[in-house]
């Protein structure tokens, strides 16, 4: 595979480090239950950003002398238990990069490392270069790598861009896919077998864990053993990823059996509201935030309509009233990673010198950044009755008052619903690339 | 679950320990390229065959005041992001064990540990008790508690059994679908999203990673990437397993198109009745040497009947010429883990005082001791043509004299066959879980 897309990131990272070394590892495979039963090797997002391909244990390292990928090198055993590695040269014309065996890397102290996520791999790597080497949420990183890494990620190439599309398509097929088997009796883990064979069928695997669940007013539900009854909305968070690493997440809310009641369709058409109203506001130089804030803005005017709330729309957000439905962001980054460069904390999140609010709801934003054109972001406006919530709402001196407690009490019925799509920022406006191919939505300007 | 086989198990090891201390955590989730995206939890076999749950960081304390579950406290959040978690007077209730939270668990300096197979999880105990703990299958581990959970896993009670014959019926199951399904054009992928659907559809989740292709002679070949042609034998390696952990372990090797060429027929044969035979002799007090000794044997006697091999099948097995087609060992124990308990090194699979042999092929073999009432283990003899094998026997000035290597040629296109089922010894036989319920050969005596 030769990709002029991953030539170009290499080239412009090596730019960007001004002579320093980076260290770049794919990272071990991880073991399950015993050393050799693991979980299915996926390379860090970083080392798939500039080499494209899962390496178990390979090592790129960007320095003075270029771009240089160090491999195992094949053993004896290789034909009889995996079958022939192939040799350094192979790699090198296959990738068309420079590459080497990973026992004649030598490790240059002052590196800057970017980490796998495997404790194994960083553990090796720490020891090798004498120093510690971190992989948690809140760890320090190597600041001018990770910076130089969240600039190469932010914005999509080309090629990046036809993996997120096909992702995205996958992942909406399968989503209409389920909706047209939800029916009473079937259990979450089938419908989540059903689609996970779709995209399977389809040369992919899957990004995160799904969510797939009545209960959809528990934002992160993996259980997934529950059986579907005639009257349940089901909350669907799933989404595929290609082989190469890219993401898709997009989330749908659906009744079993096809049919709504007049209260989840009325919630169900408030948060389709939000959710249209956010994607139409994208484009370059739009703050996300003001995307965050037009989803709560339309959420609350929608839910006033129903007299769900009582109020001034605007006055309600700035008293925060929507969080007592949408506690959280209306969404993230995307791109290899379902929420891109988390493991680099809010570097890639927050543009530089901003931090998270500390207001309920507001804190919850993984986003604050000015839309670029080539970023990828979800729109996830969403309606939950969460009973903790209520209770604390309910109780508030100041706050109960905006609520008219007994209508709410006729939407029962109502658990949770959220839509989510994957809209890539384009030059003067944005796509929905998880929109179904027919939709008119599907490109905007 | 009030499972009376756990109580027993606990109770059985806390009399083994003789008033020591004994650690076995479940383990921490482990990131996949995030810290928030984690592979699905799998709990350590050890802390699974005393608690039964997968519960992520939870930790069973056996000490001289019985047995105890220390279990994560919930926190504010949970309402919202995970939904309400059990309190331990809850999980007392449900598990009839003695609970606790994690936070109130004080550690004994002396305890043994079992580790799980997480780095994190090790890290974090390795820092309370102050001295390392470590995981990899070299490493030492606490030798007592080790052989006391060996002794404890080893033979299986009726609730392992129970769980055992599902799996192992259900992947029997599952590889008849992918058997009729089979056919030109199809990818090896699509026959897993097929499989793994259908363990889904029955609650279960996948043992070990899949190994389907028609380069059956790749011991370990993982990758799911190849079409299917006419005239491909495929081997399909693959098992079930429970939500309690309980693995199957099952292989078949069928043709592209249900028709199997004359040189392909004869070779499946060949090693059907070296499985066949292989099988018969089992029961309490055979040395499993001797069950994988007999496979050998009955498949050079099976290759020397087709003038593959020449001379008397005593002889070259005791040549080690079997190896040149069959390498690895004929199985091993099965239970939580695919190779039970292999998280030990050889202490489960070799009885006290007896260490692998240094001979090709005989070093492969993960199982000696005598069958007791109870084990299960896998019965899976092969054939493949490695050709990095085949240089070195044809290149041997010995050995090369007894292979007619012209007839072998016309054996081109049988790549790799192997035949796998999951038997059980029981009082004076064995019991075969995984062969389809109508086969006579289920239950022997």
């Amino acid at each position: 595979m030769k990709n002029i897309c991953l030539q170009t990131r290499r080239t412009e990272l090596l730019n960007a480090l001004d002579g320093q070394t980076a260290i770049i590892p794919a990272g071990l495979p991880v073991s399950r239950n015993f050393p050799a039963n693991q979980y299915p090797f996926r390379a860090s997002s970083h080392f798939l950003h500039c080499v494209g391909l899962n390496l178990p244990g390979a090592i790129l390292v960007l320095d003075d002398q270029g771009a240089c990928l160090y491999v195992q090198r094949p053993d004896a055993d290789d034909a009889l238990w995996h079958g022939a590695r192939p040799t350094v040269r192979e790699w090198s014309q296959a990738l068309d990069i420079k590459t080497g065996y990973l026992d004649e890397l030598v490790y240059h102290p002052k590196s800057m490392v970017l980490p796998a996520m495997d404790g194994q791999s960083n553990a090796l790597l720490s020891a090798e270069l004498n120093r510690p080497i971190s992989g948690g949420r809140n760890d320090p990183v190597d600041d001018p790598l990770a910076q130089a890494m969240v600039a190469s990620r932010l914005c999509h190439d080309q090629w990046a861009i036809d993996q997120l599309s096909r992702a995205a398509q996958v992942t909406a097929e399968a989503h209409e896919l389920a909706r047209d088997r939800l029916h009473a009796g079937l259990s979450c883990q089938a419908v989540w077998a059903a689609m996970l064979s779709y995209f399977q069928d389809h040369g992919m695997s899957y990004a995160y864990n799904p969510i797939i669940t009545p209960a959809g007013e528990v934002l992160h539900q993996h259980d997934l053993r529950a059986q579907l009854r005639t009257g349940d909305m089901v909350l669907l968070d799933v989404g595929a990823e290609t082989e190469s690493g890219y993401a898709a997440d997009v989330t749908r809310t659906w009744p079993v059996g096809q049919t709504m009641s007049p209260t989840q369709s009325a919630i169900h058409a408030v948060v389709s509201a939000a959710h249209k109203a956010a994607i139409e506001l994208i484009k370059p130089g739009v703050e996300y935030r003001a995307i965050h804030r037009q989803a709560c803005l339309t959420l609350v005017r929608g839910l006033c309509d129903l007299g769900l709330l009582i109020g001034n729309p605007m006055d309600l957000v700035e008293d925060n009233m929507h969080t007592l439905f949408f506690p959280h962001g209306v969404g993230h980054l995307l791109g290899l990673d379902v929420h891109d460069m988390e493991d680099l904390g809010d570097r890639a999140g927050y543009a530089p010198g901003r931090r998270r609010s500390e207001l309920f709801g507001w804190s919850f934003l993984r986003l604050d950044r000015p839309l670029e054109h080539g970023m990828l972001v979800t729109v996830e406006p969403g309606f939950y009755q969460v009973d903790d919530l209520k209770r604390r709402f309910l109780n508030h001196p100041y706050k109960a008052q905006f609520v008219n407690w007994s209508e709410l009490d006729a939407y029962s019925d109502v658990r949770g619903v959220r839509i989510e799509d994957d809209i890539l920022v384009t030059a003067d406006g944005w796509c929905n690339l998880s929109a179904p191919a027919d939709d008119a939505r599907m490109v905007k300007r």
